[in-house]
C-alpha cells in the first residue's frame, strides 16, 4: 500500500470526495506496486490482481503466458485500478489505456532496468507496457453517515 | 484487508498459484469489507472501490445517487474483486452476479441489519445487493523467479 501520508489532500468545505489532479493521480501510482487489471476480451470482463512499476508515465508490468496476456492480445484496451483504503480515508486511482507487450531490444532493456517481479514464477514471460489514454483519481474522506429518508 | 492467516492455503507440490474452493472464497470475502466493482454500461469498464457485506452468500452495499449506481441500472452485470497481497503471497476473489436494488420492506429491513456505513455519507442512498453466479478465487506465493530465457 502507498504511504500516502506524505501527499497532501485538501478537501474543500469538508466535502467528502476529492477528484484528484492528474499529477496527484501519478505520484500514487509511482508509490504503489500493485492493483488491478481488467481486460475484456469479446466483452467479458476479467480483473486480475497484479504488480506494476510506472516508468517515464507508463505502467510496465511481467507476465507469464496466460488469460491476462491472451485478453490483452484480444482487446489491447486495459484499465488498472489501484487504491489503498485506510480506516478513515481512501484514495483510488483508474488508468485506462493500451497494452502492448515489450517487443524491441532498447524498450525491453528499458523494462528490465525496474528490476519487477511477476508474482508466479515461470521461465518464459513477457514484458508489457500500458501506455495511458486517461487517469483520474478521487481521495474519500469517510464521515459519519446521516439518517437515511425513507 | 482480511486476515488470512486462519485460512489454510495448501499448495501441492510447491505450485505457485493454488484455486480455491468455493467455501474458502466466501470465507475471504467474509472477512473482507472492501473490494472493487466492476461495471459495464454500454460496454464502458468503470471500476469502483466500495465496501460490502457478506449475507446469506449475497454481497450487499450502500451508495447513493452515482455512476455506480446508474451504471447497475444500465446492465446489472458486475464483477466484484477483493484481494489481500501481503510481502510473500496474496489471495484475490471474484464474483460476477447481478446487482439490484434492494426495494422490499423486508429485504430492506434485512439489509439494514448489517449497519454498512457507505465511505460517502449522503442523505439519500440505496441498497444494492449482488446476487452471485461465480465465485473464484486464487492463492499466490511469490517466489524467486527463473532467469528468463532470451
Amino acid at each position: 500500500m502507498a504511504d500516502s501520508t506524505h501527499l497532501m489532500f485538501d478537501h474543500p468545505d469538508g466535502e467528502p470526495v476529492l477528484v484528484l489532479q492528474e499529477e496527484q493521480s501519478w505520484k500514487l501510482l509511482e508509490h504503489t506496486s500493485h492493483g488491478r487489471l481488467v481486460v475484456s476480451p469479446g466483452g467479458r470482463v476479467e480483473i486480475f490482481p497484479f504488480n506494476f512499476a510506472v516508468q517515464d508515465r507508463t505502467l510496465v508490468m511481467r507476465t507469464g503466458p496466460g488469460n491476462k496476456l491472451a485478453g490483452m492480445a484480444i482487446d489491447e484496451n486495459v484499465v488498472v485500478e489501484a487504491d489503498g483504503i485506510l480506516e478513515d480515508q481512501a484514495w483510488s486511482v483508474v488508468l485506462r489505456g493500451r497494452a502492448h507487450r515489450v517487443e524491441t531490444e532498447a524498450d525491453l532493456a528499458r523494462a528490465e532496468e525496474l528490476q519487477l517481479k511477476p508474482w508466479v514464477p515461470t521461465v518464459k514471460d513477457f514484458y508489457v507496457r500500458i501506455v495511458p489514454e486517461e487517469v483520474s483519481g478521487r481521495h474519500f474522506v469517510f464521515g459519519e453517515h446521516p439518517e437515511p429518508e425513507h
